[in-house]
């Protein structure tokens, strides 16, 4: 392994993980490796999507909350089957995903609600980001970290039973060109990465015959430390 | 009945009308009864409903997706029973419709694809409503009115197979403190509307149980005009 | 007095009211005389004013968020004097406010959190209003009202400690060309009004000196139901 | 002529006269006799057209800015007709005027820079107003005289060579349901009018022939007075 | 020429090309030489332009829609020299241009009207970028790729007459500093996107003695594969 | 010191500098020190904060306008140890800047009435920039740049006394991870910047004591010149 890699190791003072990604199943396919993993040894995650997916289908005659009411299923499905403590959707419509000052505050709230030390999300910056949406959910998350932090912003959160001052110390960028600064092997769990993703049925109806990128992306990342599979992160430096 | 009154004549001209309200449940509440007479005399029905009704509930555990999904399978069961040829939702949240361009320029489509002769909509005016969602959805459609007819407004909307120009040519408010100059004697029909209404049944779980305000509303509109159930409307002068 | 006039019986039910208005010293001109009574008799009484008022000066040489730092003082001292419980102040500039859906959820938030039963605010209708903060924080109360009964709307409000669904069951509009039909004698406290009004010095530098526009409102007012002074509403229904 | 009627004497102590209109032609359709008689007056006239009226054509073939540019042109020859001293058009699309906060800036600019002391405007509140850009323009007209008032609203606009604090004393609304308490003889000046009228060729083609409509309005204003043409206004109170 | 340079064989696929670009003259001068070379080959070209250019003068006395007509014209005149198909102009305003959802959806729109198979644009990421309304263009651009293949994004859009799902799968981008991997000889038809750009004869009222600029950096770029003038590109991953 | 480097000489030309930041006391800890260099050889120096840093605290007790009134006050105070003859606040509320078209016109409209030839801002494109203030108040900054040199737009921003097109000439971003080009050696001067940076007294209550972060960021860009404490920039291409 490449000597300033690091693996799980690099969440060892993680208790409490939130991870924004845009749409469900982002998570699964990004990190439901690792999630599994560090779920296993006690982190309490959170999971939130920005949006409801309910553009995510081919079937031009489906009606969108009937999609949207079927994908929260699915994100249950998933998160129980990789340990999440506790999932939320924030309603936004999909493909239209803006980081507006709202998902800001909305984010905000659930890293003071949530308690989470640890952020996962989008690399905002990935010059090769053609989804739109996801650019969106990691620079809300982003934008989100430093206001929480901060008594003053949108302090009626503060009431919320639970809630304390934003208290992230970690963040971890995935989908992202800058050098990855964590690489985690995910062979020995990857049934359960497919086990999870392949929950959302709406989307990969064939099951795990859908996934072939998948393994190879996951794959190609585990050639650079010498697995089958594995998933990877850049950490970046927050103050 | 007084002397200025019209009834169902008020229509005679109308060969397609389409109602733009803000819930499903509005148009059945507000003029079902009408509406059923008028379709089975021919006229085309088409039904707007700009939000999706999803916080239509006083159960919290409910999603909000969940609860749109079922209300858009309401609105066309109540359909189906008023003999309305089609339905459409705009997909606006509940409880904040806003009379936004977008919005208008959605209800002006809608009254270019339809070529919908007459409209019937909340008075926007009415200084007595007290729900915004209703004020909303009245003065969108009023305010689609008049860019709906001029070719230079949003003209791609023109391009739909099937669409020209707007040709609204009358417009009745419902929901107003104006002076009504429609009364419509829906007393024969007013099992129709009433089954109508209960086909909403997230919002009547107990059916005409729960629909004694409406009759006492109604009734007390059939009594302008010595009936037993009416509903009545304005008509306001456009140009 | 006339005969379907009411008086202060007409807040017999009233436990909690809070009052919405735009500006610091609009409740004390509006109301005051009425509030004082009120929390006299025990009413809680709550006071949202939506700007900070900070353009409430003819001295170009000021700088706004002083300005606004003084006028929020100014509201606590008159608040003490009429016996208010608590006061909130939204922040929105002076001049420039909006009836959006943020403030529309910042006043539910309102109606939550204290439980009000009743409410005071702005006619939003009043075709002679000719400040736009007056009509906007007036309409902002108004939409506000059904969508705090809902459990599905904003429902992290719901979560602070002491929330619970909105619950007002009268509105009383003040500024209002509508008829009248609540008309307060204030002669007896309108020592304790005018006490509350100058409170706000950098409105009234030369204290009473600076109100005699207010007592001729008030007098002609009283001389509806044959008093010195009198303050008038409008009840409106709601459902 | 009713008692409480009056007539060019309600201008007696206007100097400077400011007219916000939504499209090229409201102003002179809607008061151009009235305009052209207090020009000759020699009150100096300054005429606002919020939108570009560029969707004001039935040929679907034009470009919206080759329209945009002929109106403006023909704003300037109607203006010369009536003895206006300057024209503004602010630009906004036609069909979509709102009453925002930017077009109320830009209005409250005009006032200040022409320290205009009359101001004449559609009426917003109109219910039976069915085109959307004339309820914009007029609310956002009433809705800029208060902050125009105050040096700290939008101070910048007082650097300007010429502005100082918006000094309007007198407003009067045209398109109103209130009962009118100005009526203006223009049965002399009807060529005037009639002529500014027609200088927007793109709007009125076939010259005077396509004017009967208006003269039917003003023919019906002018039989409450016993004229031939009048136009109408009600003054509002401000202060 | 450099290994991995690919030139105007990169386009090999390509039937049908859109240009997204942000200013009358922007694809003219980015890339009118190799659009000419492609059109010859029978390709069909699609130019958009979001904005209308009417802030591009330093004439303070000309008026916008006038400024805006002729570009429009120059558009025109320009596109006939290059053999262009088809132009169109979104209509917003010079120096204003944001990536919104209303372009977003505007552009995806001409994605599946024009059924283009491949895209250039700006690229939004330069971080040299210091026209706003470049980097504005190019991010709705890309931003308007993934929805537009979508059946639940905007579906009144395929309902006009020749539209289907976006089918774009190649993405080119200029005004980068991404390493080019396209770089295309222009030399033999230097003259045409000379012509072509001094169409725009109010940016270059001189003709091609304004071009010296563009000269030296078409110059710059030839050098990096041994010609006289060349056009560069940067073609980006998508999926 | 490093070859391309350049240090004060960077800014030989400059007459008028001015410096784009967020909140109150950026500008003291970014470029502190240069800037005094810059004043003390007379160059006029104009301070610009996009925010009014009202909730820069950790007491939940402030209420933000007083907490604003004082940063105003200790921006003042800085200013004057700087040799800064203008200060400028844009009023924004901390936490939420967005770079919208509303503040890209206020920077703008600073560009025209200072005549500055030369900019200091936030790199908005630093990937690792967390603090979402930071980068909206760079991205304005650079927004504005084009925009304020071409008359057409915002026009009445050059009625103002004093008011020219923009002038800048010469760009320099801070906090960004492209290579440095400029390094300025502040350690004779460091005393002021530190004065100046302490004078945010709510910011760093304890003065220098809190300051041991900053000397150690200034220190390591020292030793890159080798010096005790530096500076650095970038300056970018603009045209």
């Amino acid at each position: 392994m490449p000597q300033d890699l690091r693996s799980l190791d690099a969440f060892t003072d993680t208790q409490r993980l939130i991870v924004v990604a845009a749409h469900p199943d982002d998570l699964e396919t990004m990190c439901g490796g690792t999630i599994y993993q560090l779920a296993q040894r006690g982190v309490e995650i959170f999971s939130v999507n920005c949006t409801l997916g309910d553009i995510g289908a081919q079937d031009a005659s489906l009606n969108r909350p009937t999609l949207a009411a079927g994908r929260l299923q699915e994100t249950d499905n998933a998160a129980q089957r990789l340990g999440i403590r506790q999932t939320f959707n924030l309603g936004r419509p999909d493909g239209e995903l803006l980081p507006d000052l709202a998902l800001r505050a909305e984010i905000a709230r659930l890293y003071r609600l949530t308690q989470a030390d640890t952020l996962f999300t989008f690399d905002p910056f990935w010059t090769g980001q053609i989804h739109p949406d996801h650019r969106a959910a990691g620079q809300a998350a982003l934008d989100a970290y430093m206001p929480s932090k901060m008594p003053l912003y949108q302090p009626a959160q503060l009431n919320e039973q639970g809630a304390g001052l934003g208290c992230l110390e970690r963040v971890f960028v995935f989908s992202t060109d800058r050098d990855p600064n964590v690489v985690v092997d995910v062979t020995a769990v990857y049934p359960k990465k497919i086990a999870a993703t392949i929950a959302h049925k709406t989307q990969f109806p064939e099951g795990e015959a859908n996934l072939d990128w998948l393994k190879e992306i996951d794959h190609r990342i585990g050639e650079r430390i010498g697995v089958t599979y594995a998933e990877q992160f850049r950490q970046i430096d927050v103050w």
